[in-house]
């Protein structure tokens, strides 16, 4: 009796970790996808995408904020001004990664962003958390600027 | 019999929102307590407070870092050259705000550095996860510096 339940055992834990292992890919397929969608029209002088994206009770920090940007609202005001004045022709996002625990994740990268013959290099921040609707949304963004030392 | 029942469900969920209130701010106040001995101890030129708040698949940005540091090893060999060399004689941390879900919890805080007559103003985002010791560990760093416009 006891080959086969060791094998039975052996099964279980073995599609325990392959289920998990699907569950973590999809997790992070899907968030870098979300993260692209946004970046994608960002980047044609569009803050919706992002704005789509982020939860009412967002914080965000960039180069020109002093102190955290809190609440959505107040996002909205910030990128206001932004619209139509961004036109990056392309970029390159570097090291996508995403650690999950339950319903939040973290998602860094780096970006390449390409302006005529000028590269721009930013390294990024994402905190996503899971709505009640299943939602991805971002609850922190941290935008900064690599600095040739 | 109506007023008892509302006075218990009343009571009841009275209690319930004063001790979901209690555990965030305790939350919030582990964190930033935690946060600020690390950060005594690296203004005095001595990493060790981050890195022994740092779990072992940490991730980290800072101005300097061109991509993400991966784990605890290579954040180690990022700071050997940087002990002794930070001497902060004030630091102010401004604004500190802890997001808490479930085992993870996003600390946001700005910074005022001064060292000698020159003020460094930086924004700072970490990513704490509870671990299974019911520890708080630092899984992911962002540090930048705001940029008068």
């Amino acid at each position: 009796m006891k080959k086969p339940i060791l094998l039975t055992l052996f099964l279980i834990i073995s599609a325990k970790m392959c289920f998990a292992q699907t569950i973590n890919n999809d997790i992070s397929e899907t968030i870098i996808a979300l993260e692209k969608v946004a970046l994608d029209k960002w980047n044609r002088g569009d803050p919706s995408g992002y704005l789509d994206l982020s939860a009412e009770d967002v914080t965000y920090f960039d180069p020109s904020t002093e102190q955290c940007i809190e609440g959505l609202d107040n996002l909205k005001k910030y990128y206001k001004p932004m619209e139509g004045q961004i036109n990056v022709s392309k970029y390159e996002m570097l090291n996508p990664k995403v650690t999950a625990l339950n319903d939040m994740a973290v998602l860094t990268f780096s970006l390449n962003s390409y302006k005529a013959d000028k590269v721009f290099k930013w390294n990024c921040t994402e905190v996503y958390r899971l709505d009640s609707n299943g939602q991805w949304k971002i609850i922190h963004t941290h935008w900064s600027f690599f600095m040739e030392p």
